[in-house]
């Protein structure tokens, strides 16, 4: 019984520690809030930059799409993007279609699947000055990823540095 | 002169003639308005339904688009659509970036190139009673297609009735 009452001490004196830590954002390397970005309300709403298909390993379709701020940056050609604009971008898993192709009468046609992330970029140029004033997220079922994943994040995006680190670009209407 | 002045005449006639035919449907099969749907204005802010990759002789990258009807009717999952439904199909080239493909290590990137054309299906279960009640159209460039090109249309999409002749599913939220 004393073991019992001394794990169970030991467990909520853990789960303390790990809250607090996590709170004042001063854990460990994997735990600490990176970036700190939330999904934001609505984002499904959002109106489309771009479409694309990242084969490989991820093989998945992907939607683009732009908060009010970012578009409005996107159509009128400024840069950098202005704090508050935020960038989504949705994947869905690239399966072929067999109800489509048999219409087509061959192999042609690719769909979004079952979905498998969404990413964000967030523009905030006080907040996340050390990274070119993005903050990266990601999530998967509503969940955020361990924030070790987005480490990498900005340091890819550095090659676009001259389109304010953005690799999208604006899909202008047929 | 009289000549110049005759030629006027034949053209002006003429001129009136097809306007005439046009306006009451009764020319040839290849210039009567078929469906006469026109561009739905600030379609390309409508909010996304799914995306695609056709490949084959299209080989585009597609956003499908819903106008706030049938978005409705998508997300609560209501068939029929209800009149006033619109549904664009928007479609760029899939061309391969080369600009991502140096970041990831590897050929895998496909992106939207330069637009090809947009689809539109408009719902009016009165005015397109014959096809299901869906009328087509297809626009480059801001310009309608022949009409001779939309009477494939209807065809096509019988083999799925049942889905209110849609082809396109509701991509849910990563």
């Amino acid at each position: 019984m004393r073991r019992i009452a001394y794990l169970g001490t030991l467990v909520a004196l853990a789960g303390g520690l790990a809250y607090t830590a996590h709170a004042f954002g001063d854990a460990g390397e994997t735990t600490a809030p990176l970036f700190g970005v939330t999904i934001p309300p609505g984002y499904r709403d959002w109106r489309v930059i771009s479409v694309a298909h990242e084969a490989g390993n991820n093989n998945d379709l992907r939607a683009v799409l732009g908060n009010d701020a970012a578009i409005k940056a996107y159509r009128e050609d400024k840069l950098p993007f202005p704090d508050g604009s935020i960038i989504a971008r949705l994947a869905w898993s690239y399966v072929p279609s067999a109800e489509n192709n048999k219409v087509f009468g061959r192999d042609q046609s690719f769909v979004a699947g079952a979905p498998i992330n969404v990413q964000f970029m967030v523009k905030d140029s006080k907040k996340y000055a050390a990274t070119g004033g993005w903050g990266f997220g990601q999530f998967k079922d509503g969940k955020p990823v361990d924030d070790a994943l987005l480490k990498p994040c900005f340091g890819c995006h550095v090659p676009v540095k001259a389109r304010d680190f953005v690799f999208t670009q604006y899909a202008p209407s047929p």
